[in-house]
């Protein structure tokens, strides 16, 4: 883990005395010569020291006079910091994700949950159900042998067509044949996994990553190399670099380009097409899951990783789980130069997808009605993610900062540094509040104080008042924790 | 591979020379006292020679004076031989089924197909397909947002309400939470296998085998140890106690004792408790595929092996992919004590299985249509097995053997010795016929001179007129064999 800067070191200081009532709202902050003097430090690290604390809302600046303590009633949103990418990845971050989820689970089956903000999926009220059942009952009508005749394998069902067709518009040209349909986007990471590495073997991801991608590791025995991620633009490419010179043995990586879980961070086509290009120099395979790029709140879709490819070397996973139908189990995978190996890992796993989703989701996506309801869908989670995220400004405790993210079904949430997001967990749990606490997204402990909250509930004053809620209980926390250091 | 016995090899000398025409049909054939002399045997063994000549269509006894040679115009089934049991498979078979599959397909892929016997599978026409139709509308009009809203893993679903129900019958006692929905049977047994056993480990297996379990086993790099397999009793519990000895490293027993495929075998109840109590003594996980058993046709359905199990050390997998819709991928494990390791796997690996599909095929299965339709199913299949039994017995080649199994989809035909599966599926594809060759159900080459054949397709003339030209294929394979051996 990368150590504290000095400049956050001092702003604790400053912190922890504010919080003990030390010192109080409208009491003067030492000047930043006075702090220059105080600790050592250079002018530059001093003026950090008070912009930090402004930004946080713990102090003003007065015209001439300096730094005043003070206590917000209102934040603005407070960008998170990008990550420290200056040194190699810790080789201790090697270990299990299964023990902490299956805590997190046994947790919660033991409460009833009356409101869950720890998926990472929207409401079915925001995918057109109605459509949907339409498009299957219409595929029985026309195929009445769907649910009785096995689906070959290389079936051109309407779905290959459907996504092929729209690859094109994110820079892919892929034949119906080499869109490989399986269980959800898992399913395709899965495949992709057990096609380029083996047990044993490295493969680098991003910090914090879903912990999905973790799990998958884990049972395939495959270790997680975590490489620090940039809040706007995602995987750190330098930081990749570095882990590659200290670590000659990577196998692949896996990124999320577009709206990466839980940070969703959107990476700049530059990005992308150096990290193609470092992946291809150095034999790694490139993994690219595009589980969200579609909730993408922008003029123009983005363009695939997998469209900068030169040598089949990007595997393409998506899947429609989180934007057309989550009650579908139908993603996809493209596997460049390993698809034969992958098309034979699917069969051997699971064989060949049911064709009556197939047939129904490629018909819905062919029609005009998949584009409407994106665009509908989007509208509808800007609003409920800048709703929610003024709701934590509001009322989570000063400290707590996040970035408001172009799209996605959810926020990362940092709480301030002394909270547990396990503790916030558990209060929250016993009273029926379920969020995703931040030590599920990482396996080393640099997420301990994170929280992600998902966004895909439509906003209601129930809502409002559980978030409102939410906030109480992380400041009884903060509070907890503040009569602790005082005393 | 275990040797050929003595009164095999004597009685393949006479039908070499009857093939070369040396002895002709009427010709007399050396008494029993005569081969007892000539080749120094036993009484025993001398008559084991004429009896197999005899029972394989090439000689009648006349009454006191002896066997003479004889060319039948139509055999009766002749059943085949029980395995070698009595030496420790060879560790030799530890070898690939990727490649022959491979080699397989891409062949299959360059030509037409117009009759295809080399599925395990039924005819769409077997199936409800209106019945199941009914069942998918019927379900997503009773709930709306079954496609929108994804599926909790826990969830009690029609299906496995169903499945749990179904079970009591054969013994099995398990809640629904306890059944958990995989796609199909064969991502059930790569949860099972991920579950008890380590790439590297060693899995015992039926000999032959179906090669999807092959394949499992090689993607999972685990090594098949293959046990002879009795085409009337299943697995040969002698042959695996001296595996054990050999081998003391086995994690794992994986058998199919209802309709076993290809062999048709059905395990009797005392080889299943000595089988159960065997593996768990040993340590060694205990893996039941149950894919076919709904197809015995027998008055009282089977007990599963499961229902043997005294300690969780038994696993359980089913599907309904041959039963009731080859159109789903809709199967079932109980774990026993590796179930929550399995939820979990399954969790990583494809999340929980659709809702819809186990609505429908729920409903149905908790309606008496259910029951009719598998009786319906089982009296067709036995019709067609019948029927495909005769077509090979009068137009195979003398020698063929075969076993008529109590259900099931398919024949596992043995050809004569000198014929080679391979050349016999090279030359059936030429002519649009696609069998499934004998290599592909052992990683040796003790199945290289078998086919298995489907018997899911009704009988029509078409499908006659097929099998009597794959006859005629098979036997100009065995007279230009003949010609060879007369050069
Ligand atoms: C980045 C990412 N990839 C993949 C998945 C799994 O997707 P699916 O449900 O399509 O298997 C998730 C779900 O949380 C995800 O966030
Ligand atoms: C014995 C056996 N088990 C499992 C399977 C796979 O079943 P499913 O289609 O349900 O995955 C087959 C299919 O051929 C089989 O013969």
């Amino acid at each position: 883990m990368p150590s504290t800067p000095r400049y956050r070191q001092i702003a604790e200081h400053y912190l922890q005395a504010i919080r003990a009532d030390a010192l109080q709202p409208g009491d003067r902050l030492p000047s930043l010569r006075e702090l220059m003097q105080l600790h050592g430090v250079s002018l530059s690290t001093a003026l950090q020291v008070c912009r930090t604390l402004e930004s946080e809302g713990w102090a003003e600046a007065r015209e001439r006079s300096g730094y005043f303590v003070t206590r917000p009633r209102r934040l603005k949103i407070v960008p998170m910091d990008e990550p420290a990418t200056d040194r190699a990845p810790d080789p201790a971050q090697f270990v299990g994700i299964h023990e902490k989820v299956s805590a997190f689970v046994t947790q919660r089956r033991a409460h009833a949950v009356h409101l869950n903000l720890s998926t990472a999926r929207g409401a079915p009220a925001l995918y057109p159900a109605e459509a949907m059942r339409n498009a299957v009952t219409r595929a029985l009508r026309q195929h009445p042998e769907l649910l009785t005749q096995a689906t070959p394998s290389r079936e051109r069902t309407p779905f290959r067509e459907a996504v092929a067709q729209r690859a094109v518009r994110v820079g892919m040209a892929l034949s119906p044949e080499e869109v490989l349909p399986t269980h959800g986007c898992i399913e395709a990471l899965n495949l992709a996994l057990r096609a380029v590495a083996q047990p044993g073997d490295t493969v680098a991801v991003e910090s914090p990553t879903f912990y999905g991608l973790l799990q998958v590791l884990e049972t395939l025995g495959m270790r997680a190399l975590e490489i620090p991620t940039s809040p706007q633009t995602g995987l750190s490419i330098e930081a990749l670099e570095l882990a590659i010179a200290a670590y000659r043995d990577i196998k692949a990586v896996v990124v999320v380009p577009h709206l990466q879980n839980p940070l969703g961070s959107v990476m700049p086509d530059a990005h992308k097409a150096r990290l193609a290009a470092l992946c291809e120099q150095h034999g790694m395979a490139l993994i690219e899951d595009d589980t969200y790029s579609e909730l993408l709140d922008a003029p123009a879709p983005a363009r695939a990783l997998k469209s900068f490819d030169r040598s089949g070397n990007i595997i393409h996973c998506a899947s429609l789980h989180k934007v057309l139908a989550p009650g579908l189990r139908l993603g996809w995978i493209n596997a460049g130069r390993w698809q034969a190996r992958v098309e034979m890992l699917k069969y051997a796993q699971s064989r060949s997808n049911e064709a009556l989703a197939q047939w129904a989701a490629g018909g819905f996506m062919a029609s005009g009605g998949y584009d409407r309801h994106l665009k509908q869908l989007r509208a509808s989670l800007r609003t409920q993610r800048e709703r929610t995220a003024e709701a934590i400004t509001q009322h989570f405790p000063p400290g707590t900062r996040l970035n408001l993210p172009p799209g996605g079904l959810q926020l990362w949430v940092e709480l301030p540094r002394q909270l547990s997001s396990v503790a916030v967990f558990d209060a929250a749990l016993r009273e029926h509040i379920l969020v995703a606490p931040g030590t599920l997204f990482s396996n080393t402990t640099r997420c301990d104080h994170y929280v992600r909250i998902n966004c895909g509930l439509p906003w209601t004053p129930a809502l409002e008042a559980g978030l409102r809620r939410l906030g109480e209980i992380v400041c009884a926390q903060y509070a907890a924790g503040a009569v602790r250091a005082a005393a």
